[in-house]
């Protein structure tokens, strides 16, 4: 089926131009009209994929959950459980010139979640999700006997999820003092600060 | 000169109204026509005050800071170290609804700062301020001989840089998740994992 393909090809296309004019105009500034001069096709021919501004930031925000997803399964964990952990969370801070421009297109939806009901859903999903992740990085480090014992896992999964929300804001905000490098120290470190020495041959 | 206090206590109400514009209907929905309904005043009495929307954001701006500033000069600083250091952090966190409004209003223009290069200086001033603020809690600590000998200041900084900000977001986003007792611990537990235990009679 292949027109179903290039429908869903060209959705992409126009969402990934929606995050352009986000990132450059602003999310109240990213009309249906600028967006389809950013993705080089007719104001009449955007009809086909997107009727309303908010499918069309509907479709970017899922767009953005898939990429981050796709980053994380494609990542080849074979490391210790700690690099593993520290890979996947590296996902989510940017340190790169995608994973930046996906966190400030997200920082305005989720602005805009705070007043718009129809976005709310799909960014607390995001944030849930992150969670989650975090979640699941601490237990596994506690399931392989790496954490210190008197770690008390709900409020240190806050705290984890604090330094990994809070550098990613950081980084986007003030990328001269927080470059990417720096980022990722502050990451490792907090995480030797939570798990025991030396437990694997050096 | 009672005409000059009156004007600025007449830009301070206008600045409030368009806070709470701005909270519940967001940033780009908060017109000067709005703004004035809400504040109970003509829109021909907004031009004595305010001659453009940016006007308005950049004094709403102002105001924040200096409520934020207000609340930290106003505390009684009498308690140890770490209880003056925990007071001075809990200023910048989402802990009641006064915080947790100006948090939400800030995060919009810290939005809108991405786009809006004349919103940009202001906005950078109050990261920095914030950065300054917490650098300036940690020397605290360090001179008093609280800190822990391995502690490297420059990554700390930033680790606790990012648990401040990390909470103050996910705090307004995921209220019932994290709700402020539970911020306050989560903050509570990182100034004790980065100090000597037992160095005051308990």
């Amino acid at each position: 089926m292949p027109k179903i393909v290039d429908h869903h090809k060209q959705k992409q296309k126009v969402a990934q131009a929606a995050m352009r004019v986000i990132k450059q105009d602003g999310l109240e500034n990213a009309s249906v009209r600028k967006v389809a001069v950013e993705a080089g096709i007719s104001a009449g021919s955007m009809r086909h994929y997107f009727s309303t501004q908010q499918e069309l930031f509907l479709f970017s925000m899922t767009l953005i959950q898939e990429r981050v997803k796709e980053r994380m399964t494609g990542l080849q964990l074979n490391g210790s459980t700690e690099e593993n952990v520290l890979a996947l969370l590296e996902q989510v801070l940017p340190l790169d010139e995608e994973r930046r421009f996906e966190m400030e297109v997200w920082q305005a939806f989720t602005v805009k979640s705070m007043t718009e009901p129809d976005l709310q859903p799909l960014n607390a999903k995001m944030y849930d999700e992150l969670f989650q992740m975090t979640q699941y990085c601490l237990m596994t480090l506690k399931e392989d006997g790496l954490l210190l014992d008197h770690i008390d896992l709900f409020v240190e999964t806050e705290r984890l999820y604090a330094v990994i929300n809070g550098l990613a804001l950081n980084g986007i905000l003030q990328p001269h003092r927080l470059p990417p490098q720096l980022i990722r120290s502050v990451l490792q470190m907090h995480l030797q600060s939570i798990t025991k020495k030396d437990m694997s041959p050096s």
